[in-house]
């Protein structure tokens, strides 16, 4: 999904743009919280894109801000409907979705140009992610011509969830609110994923799926959730940049304020020319964007599961002072490759301290060895799983050589209620300002969902040592690169 | 658990090693198909060790097979008990299992011994995992007098699927036969993992748990498993490897029947730090485990997820004949990540040929982009779901090519009958020699859930492209080398 038109870009185009994007923040927010939103191509059918969105709009409480357009329908979904753009009452509505075929679609633009709407998302395809660039350009010097931005085409456009503004054509999920914004030309954010984190406890404050980017892209996007109070965390899925210094000087600025993570896809020579066949895309040298990326704070990830683990770590977690980290294995097997990990990311394992090692003795017996990983299975032996990861947690949060705790379980029988010890501990070790990462390692998936449902979303649960080790480097990193920036 | 001690090597003691190196095959049979399981140590009390794995053999259908020795009970679990290893009839019992206190173990072995018992399980700890070594060189040498083969101690003994044998002191599970073997000192490999193995449809042929290693260790295993009829997928996971030259002499031979995946943990300075303090393994530069592994053919892996994922697929899929890779995605984002991992493990994406491009026209709009990936949204939203999968995925199996495909799903609302094309499309695909790998993409775990039921085992699904892909390089990577070695 998704193509990217080079827009025709004259001097005087040029100008007109930066001067928008200086607006943009301002601009951008009619697409997040719209007064009242016209849907164009709003459809009776239930099969239709056109049907879902107003369907999604009287489920959010959006009922007297959505005027679908049909002009063969009074009402749809009880909602009444307006044969023209120009029939829907002035001012009442400042966004416009459109999701009439693609040649309908630069009439349906010129007619909320005429009636003042600014913010139009396109979710039609068939513009220049199928070649069809000719009408993508009609679209964009309508857009200018009227002042419009607009999002797509090709978009599902947006979710906010402190509005309870859902555009997709997709069937309508319970989203988890939260801090973290995803932005990226996939629609895959608003729709499969968005199961994913429910399932795993990421609350969302914004989506955006940017299409084919005739217009608003990731810049003018990265900029509004810069400024979004509800954003903590920022999400991208980028394959291409248009404008590389404004992401630059973006990212520089706000990547002081909150982490930015992105997942760059076109990293290989394959990847590019992927991206170039599917948007259009230049993808440019991966080394380039690897350099750029560092420099600005951005946090790069490789995998879309890695991205998900990374910013549910941010969204829960405070930042480490250090990174010393402590990490308490019922496996030793957890621990060796723990450590593994750890190294090759860049933690350190401290040595624990007099005290650390007088505390832990107590669970301990004598001839025990202790170290850091900690191996607790002879512990778990001789004095019991609750009383083993009590008094070991408590100590390892308590040591001043640790800035971060991963605790790894292996449990096969836990309850719930065995499993909420460990959210008492994790908040301890927060308020200490210490992060603190779970670990239920890889065995029955209804042990892990427990854990999951038990701990998150102050204590993010992870499947392998391995994930839990990237997320709490990705806080490492963003740490040492806020402090370096200061 | 588990610490490797040096055993004493004079000129005598090596080359009667040797002599029973030689014979490995055939001694360890002893430990996978028993006559008869002796269990020195069994217990009345549920709670104990000694109970579980009497009550485990009760369960597979031992009870004739297996002799419970308790100095105090006339029975256990209906099963009858014997005072002492020498009470139990000459000649039915050449297996033993070992679960009594540390220093009572020489003894139990020593009776062992008089009794003609060729191959012991030491499951109890307190050897040299906890700075035990003498009594550990005690077991070495009392094992030697008598000619015995030890597995352990702190081993939880193994699992073979097709006789039934369960030796740990875990609870059992119902397990999936198959054709995969897991060694490694852990006991995860026998419990918790075990969970995620039954899920995720991954059918065992052996488990091995190693334990200390004072005797029987991986490369003893790994001839066996060699000539294991039943194992077609060796995977082990290695923190250090005592005999290197012998590891490789057998994986040289025994990787041209069937793969090696190996986890070899202890990769950095911080994992050998925690390995040499966890199992006393001196974890060695793992440069040259690189160079070597890579030699003899041994696949490598990172994480335990790794190890599982590559298993799935070398345990389900034909070996491709080559490295060109066909991509069917409903979602771009995944064709264009999916581009970057096959570069990235060396896999190409081959043109579609004319023959095939012609046949998937027929489900795709006439304006349409084709290449590989092929991203089918268009065709999906034109032709349907299943049409379009029908229809792209039986002109790649028969494009000549493609040695592989992967195809993506990202479903919301499929069912298992929705799911079920996927079935008889892959096995088209594997009649023809080719690689089949299927990918739900992260989403409702319900929704993978059913495709991991419909699909599997016979083709593998992942939740990921990423892991899709770097399972598929490995068979790539395998099959380069057996046609290399040829």
């Amino acid at each position: 999904m998704g193509l990217l038109t080079c827009a025709l870009a004259t001097g005087e185009q040029i100008a007109s743009k930066i001067l928008m994007k200086q607006k943009s923040y301002l601009m951008l927010s009619g697409f997040f919280e719209p007064r009242g939103v016209v849907v164009v191509g709003a459809s009776r059918n239930p099969g239709k894109g056109g049907y879902t969105v107003v369907e999604n709009f009287v489920k959010t409480g959006f009922k007297d801000k959505v005027f679908p357009i049909n002009p063969h329908a009074s009402e749809i979904l009880g909602v009444r409907a307006y044969k023209s753009v120009k029939d829907v009452p002035k001012g009442v509505a400042d966004l416009a979705l459109i999701l009439v075929p693609a040649e309908a679609v630069p009439t349906a633009l010129h007619e909320c140009g005429e009636c003042g709407i600014k913010n139009v998302i396109i979710e039609s395809g068939g513009f220049a992610e199928v070649g069809n660039h000719e009408l993508e350009r009609e679209v964009v010097s309508t857009a200018k011509r009227y002042g419009i931005r607009v999002m797509g085409p090709n978009s599902i456009g947006v979710v906010n969830t402190s509005s309870g503004l859902f555009t997709p054509y997709v069937s309508l999920l319970q989203i988890r609110g939260g801090g973290v914004a995803f932005v990226g030309q996939t629609g895959l954010f608003a729709s499969v994923f968005l199961e994913y984190f429910n399932e795993r406890h990421i609350g969302i404050s914004k989506i955006v799926c940017l299409g084919n980017k005739c217009d608003v892209d990731e810049t003018d996007v990265l900029e509004y959730l810069g400024n979004d109070p509800e954003t903590k965390v920022i999400c991208m899925y980028i394959e291409g940049v248009r404008d590389g210094r404004r992401l630059m000087t973006l990212a520089k600025r706000i990547s002081k304020q909150k982490p930015i993570i992105v997942l760059k896809a076109g990293r290989t020579e394959l990847g590019r020319k992927a991206a170039a066949s599917h948007t259009g895309t230049l993808a440019g040298d991966d080394k380039i964007y690897d350099a750029a990326f560092k420099q600005c704070g951005i946090i790069r990830v490789s995998y879309f599961e890695e991205l998900f683990d990374v910013a549910k770590a941010f969204a829960s977690q405070p930042l480490p002072n250090g990174k010393n980290v402590g990490i308490i294995t019922v496996t030793g097997a957890g621990g060796v490759t723990a450590a593994d990990y750890c190294m090759e990311r860049g933690l350190e394992l401290p040595p624990l301290s007099k005290r650390t090692l007088e505390a832990v003795k107590r669970v301990f017996p004598e001839w025990a060895s202790l170290g850091n990983p900690l191996d607790v299975w002879v512990a778990v032996e001789a004095s019991g799983m609750e009383r083993t990861y009590e008094a070991t947690t408590r100590a390892l949060v308590e040591d001043e050589n640790v800035d971060a705790l991963i605790v790894v379980l292996a449990a096969v029988s836990w309850t719930a209620t065995d499993v909420k010890i460990f959210k008492n501990l994790g908040e301890e070790c927060m308020r200490r300002g210490k992060s603190f990462l779970f670990v239920s390692l890889l065995g029955e998936y209804q042990i892990f969902k427990r854990c999951v449902e038990t701990l998150e979303p102050e204590i993010p649960v992870f499947p392998t040592v391995e994930r839990a080790v990237r997320a709490l480097a990705a806080l490492v990193e963003y740490r040492d690169y806020v402090m370096a920036s200061r």
